[in-house]
């Protein structure tokens, strides 16, 4: 079963760092994914499942897939807003929705999505999308559909 | 005017470092756009082109669009094969196609693309590749198409 | 001449984020010098003498010295406080000392110094550091001894 | 039971990635560790005990100090060779001092010392060091006194 839909976003604020810009005096291109990840964890501890537990309960959530449109550049000190949602939800995978913006000037900077898989931390190998946390994300989709 | 070919693909070696490993126990996603940077500009200096002589040129040639499979984990200490190869030529971007493989064991760890513009480096606004990094690239091209 | 004083300490806090952490299940030892260097921008920024616009005048403060003692491991998730004070000033440098705490157990997981150089960002060559921001850490100084 | 000594320094060559620069136009301070900690653990591989296979035996070395003196900027494209030496051997401790040069221009970039800690990785406690690591680095430091 596949449940797909846009869900309302959620909303992070994060500020650049200046170790993240590269000598083009911009973030460097690899550093907006972790941008998303500090969104995607934030959103998913703001659902009452923080990656972290279901790490602790023996769950792996790896980053199977990346798309990413950088459409124009963010710079040190810049305030960003990251919005994530989640955009398809399947048995043992996960895809959310991004982008970011500058408010200060309304800039658009980046779209993109992010697939996660769903592993057994011990084996590696793929499972079931924890129950608990299956549930959660549908209930998600479901307010915001 | 755009160019579409196979070329033959460059090779890169790299090993892990400690640092590019999470708690996963695996390299962190976002490391594999450096392993595709590294391959990408070793792959322009072997052509005679090499980036930081673009820049010096006052050129940038910053990415605006990845696109990445993780297929399989590396992990610390292994010995990695990127291939990069031109994949699209037009006025003004690049495209490199990309694959990741372990030599050890024969694993397909990442394939991806990534597409970079071309901008003049002081108004940050997109211009047309250089003369002499085209003429480079297009040699390249049909020699292994 | 030389200031020499324990400024109060600026206080800082931020999240560890998921890919700071390596193998080891821990952050990684490099990872806390950005920690730093956030909290460092963030105190300037708050005296008034924003690091961009530093650099905006032309005037760059690399890292020319930096001891650090790890004294416990900070975890995926965790809140910590980086406290950071004026140590010492001089005519073309500044020192820092740092600490960082988790404040959900109290462990002090840091501490450490970090010395500015201070050059011209075009010659790349030493210089005195700007009137304003000796002029307003020297106000700092004396507020706090 | 203290060593002290000094060993003939191991040396590794590495070259600046692009993403290591920051917008000051040089590697940005915190990326000298990922060099020295590279340059650290292809030395402990080539004297028979890679530090992958400390950890597969359940010990780790997290660093528990580092001092670094920044001489020099390194650049984008810089092949820099990093010599790594034992400096002190204790029971539950390794000191290994460092340089980074560049053979181009001859210039010295970086030196410093990294002091690891000796742990349980299952209980995070202090122990001693392995046997075969220990025995390994003592023969070391006689071949090169």
């Amino acid at each position: 079963m596949t449940l797909q839909f846009a869900a309302m976003a959620y909303m992070h604020r994060l500020k650049v760092r200046y170790g993240e810009t590269d000598q083009m005096g911009v973030v460097h291109h690899a550093n907006h994914l972790a941008y998303l990840e500090e969104a995607r964890t934030e959103y998913m501890a703001a659902l009452g499942v923080p990656y972290g537990a279901i790490e602790a309960a023996g769950v792996g959530l790896p980053v199977r897939r990346a798309e990413l449109r950088y459409l124009a550049p963010a710079f040190y000190e810049d305030e960003l807003e990251v919005s994530v949602q989640l955009e398809r939800l399947r048995s043992a995978s996960i895809r959310f929705g991004y982008g970011i913006q500058r408010p200060a000037d309304g800039a658009e900077l980046l779209e993109g999505m992010i697939e996660l898989a769903c592993i057994d931390l011990s084996t590696r190998r793929p499972r079931h999308l924890p129950e608990d946390l299956r549930a959660q994300l549908e209930v998600e989709a479901q307010a915001s559909s």
